[in-house]
């Protein structure tokens, strides 16, 4: 378990930037008989929990996996439930130490109102040692085809992302035991190395992400080549 | 091990269409003191094998990881190597009960010429049963961005793609104990399930699709939602 001191394993190398989708949360519920939409504010303190040990750890940026416009089609009680979890982790991150910026599709109803001056441009809160992405009523087609009618070659591509201020992606971890990206920014992946826990994200413990760290050392990197 | 005559185990369900990354041919000859160029040859039997297995348990469609864009800055002696390769396994399925579509940039030296004729459209072999996609000389962002000035809204964006003829994939399976996608189908990708195999590709057997199916059988169908 990382403890508030730096007493930290170290590595031979960590990933810059760690994306992170924390799923499992109305499993979590259901198995405690509880409603399911009520995972959803169980998970937020262990994004916060994530957070700190992500910073203290020197990673320079994270990118959450908050909704998607794919999840949106769930029982209202369920959205309604999801969304406000959004806004108290963008709300708990403006009292810590992160650059914060917001990507979603703020042209509907769904997005939560009060994030839309994190979604406007990256906001700086501390010394904002780390960059935070929080993706907000996301959609890959809606990322990918954001700009699609002004790129008129390849290298204007990935510049007309709606995404294009979240970089690259080393290391994808998603809690919940399943194994697939569920649309997770297919641009920014296209060469991460994906790690897979079962344990459902309300569950996430400091030794989720070095477990993580320490498979990911071993790893080459290639970047296709 | 999968035999000649009919005796599968059943599945709940199997998937319409697996993608297929077969890494590990390098470090598959490495390990033998062989030329490293030399593994791609020893991974065009198991590529014949995948198929056959693949369209006699009913599976649709698949595609085959062949090489990249990435790929072809590597030492030129592995780029013919692996560029034959692709060439035997396209011929090879003109003799077999395949519907063949290579899909990959053809305005390149680095394009097999002999391949140029599936290149334009698919071509139907036998009975055409089973709809194989090779990628030769394909990469992400060439075709992420291929009809990219032409889309003007999100829903003409999967259209304009290079590798529109590409459905939806449900089963991405690795072998070589990598655990990223490398550029494979970012798109075709979004809602895949992924099994990644330690096996290195050239020791292909027919256990290692059951034991994929087996896993991917267990799995929901959420396609985000």
């Amino acid at each position: 378990m990382i403890g508030a001191v730096m007493d930290f394993p170290r590595f031979k190398r960590i990933p810059e930037h760690i994306g992170v989708i924390p799923d499992g949360n109305r499993r979590w519920a259901a198995a405690r008989d509880l409603p399911k939409e009520s995972g959803y504010a169980s998970g937020v303190p262990p994004g916060f929990d994530l957070f700190e040990h992500s910073r203290s750890l020197g990673i320079k940026e994270m990118t959450l996996y908050g909704f998607t416009q794919d999840n949106t089609k769930r029982p209202s009680v369920q959205t309604a439930a999801f969304r406000k979890a959004c806004v108290e982790i963008a709300m708990g991150l403006t009292e810590r130490d992160a650059a914060l910026l917001v990507v979603g599709n703020t042209d509907s109803p769904l997005f939560p109102e009060e994030l839309i001056p994190f979604a406007r441009q990256r906001q700086v809160f501390g010394k904002g040692s780390i960059r935070v992405n929080l993706l907000v009523n996301y959609g890959w087609l809606w990322d990918l085809s954001h700009g699609a009618s002004g790129a008129t070659k390849p290298s204007e591509f990935t510049g007309s992302l709606a995404s294009s201020d979240i970089s690259r992606i080393d290391l994808v971890i998603r809690w919940g035991g399943r194994r697939r990206l569920s649309g997770f920014l297919p641009v920014q992946s296209v060469y991460s190395d994906f790690y897979f826990l079962d344990e459902l994200w309300p569950d996430y413990c400091g030794d989720h992400l070095l477990e993580a760290l320490r498979w990911y050392e071993d790893q080459d990197v290639t970047l296709g080549g």
